[in-house]
């Protein structure tokens, strides 16, 4: 299953039901689900088709056997590691916010140009030169980056997840980047965002 | 002008022109810009028409005079304050990143049930109780907040927020909320995007 839309909506339908099942609800009906998450109950009916698992007329799903059958689908077995380009205060607030709120994300690396941040434990995580990154990775087997450096630096962040056969890559850097083909990525910038909603913030007014 | 795209696209424009610019570049041509954002450079040029600033046949664009521009239709001239609901982790990292990197935003206040945290000087802002939303706001006369909760807080928060006439939401908890259409809300989800694109690095191996 390779549809990009498909597997967003999968894994949001995933923490919709994670945050149910604490909540103590034990079904649920596709088009609850589609309420909630903006999407239609014949849409949800369709991907929950792909997952394997079936509604029950009357009851609806089972929500531990959707997370369960969602979880084959989306989520590796081990945890998802990581590293990150950038130990400021970016990169930071990256390494702190998973660590403490979603220990499936385990961040292995983060890397820096700065020599106090070099050879020390940034957030709980140990910093590396750049120079590292390549070999750091191969040996930890690490194909998903995070660049959280500021926008001057972020091609040669790039560049250099490229080189290290890194297969995924999140932009947290205020500038577009640009890699080849067989590298995903996303960017996600708080910046841009922040500015749009205020923009239509004020003319909402 | 209300086109959402046009404005992200010009906003993409001046981040990138401000780079430009310190780095020394004083003129600057549409296929340029186009390939550095990922745009055309007719789609550029139609944008940069709505700015009101001419191009240069031989020279291109004046860099100035284009930030100078864009700014004028989507930048506040006294910075862009705002609120955040959430003063954890999240919250926190959010409220550094913001006030070390881009002093143009300004926080004003957080929010939080914490006995521990109200009262407080959060990273540099002062942190009520969640009870004082509307009266901080409108006093401070905020339309923009962040939303920086777990997802079982999260429409709580929103509720507030829209309670408080805030216009423009940014919503990073990770859960879909419901907003009135006069509310812009924008869904920056860390977590999901990680799990999506550590998805695609797998299957990419």
């Amino acid at each position: 299953m390779k549809q990009h839309k498909t597997i967003e909506r999968l894994i949001i339908y995933r923490l919709l039901l994670e945050n149910e099942i604490q909540a103590g609800v034990r079904h649920i009906f596709s088009h609850q689900i589609a309420e909630k998450t903006g999407n239609t109950a014949a849409q949800v009916r369709r991907d929950l088709m792909k997952v394997g698992v079936a509604g029950h007329a009357k009851m609806g799903y089972d929500v531990a056997e959707l997370i369960s059958g969602i979880q084959t689908i989306t989520e590796s077995k081990n945890g998802i590691s990581f590293v990150v380009i950038g130990a400021g205060n970016l990169g930071k607030a990256i390494l702190n916010y998973f660590s403490k709120l979603f220990p499936h994300f385990v961040a292995v690396a983060c890397f820096d140009i700065d020599p106090d941040k070099i050879n020390h434990m940034i957030s709980g995580v140990y910093c590396y030169p750049l120079e590292k990154f390549s070999k750091v990775v191969d040996k930890k087997h690490i194909h998903l980056g995070i660049i959280a450096v500021p926008p001057q630096g972020a091609q040669e962040a790039a560049n250099l997840m490229i080189q290290g056969n890194i297969k995924g890559i999140v932009n947290f850097s205020s500038t577009p980047i640009k890699v080849p083909k067989n590298v995903f990525i996303e960017n996600m910038d708080i910046r841009i965002t922040l500015e749009k909603v205020a923009y239509f913030a004020s003319t909402n007014l």
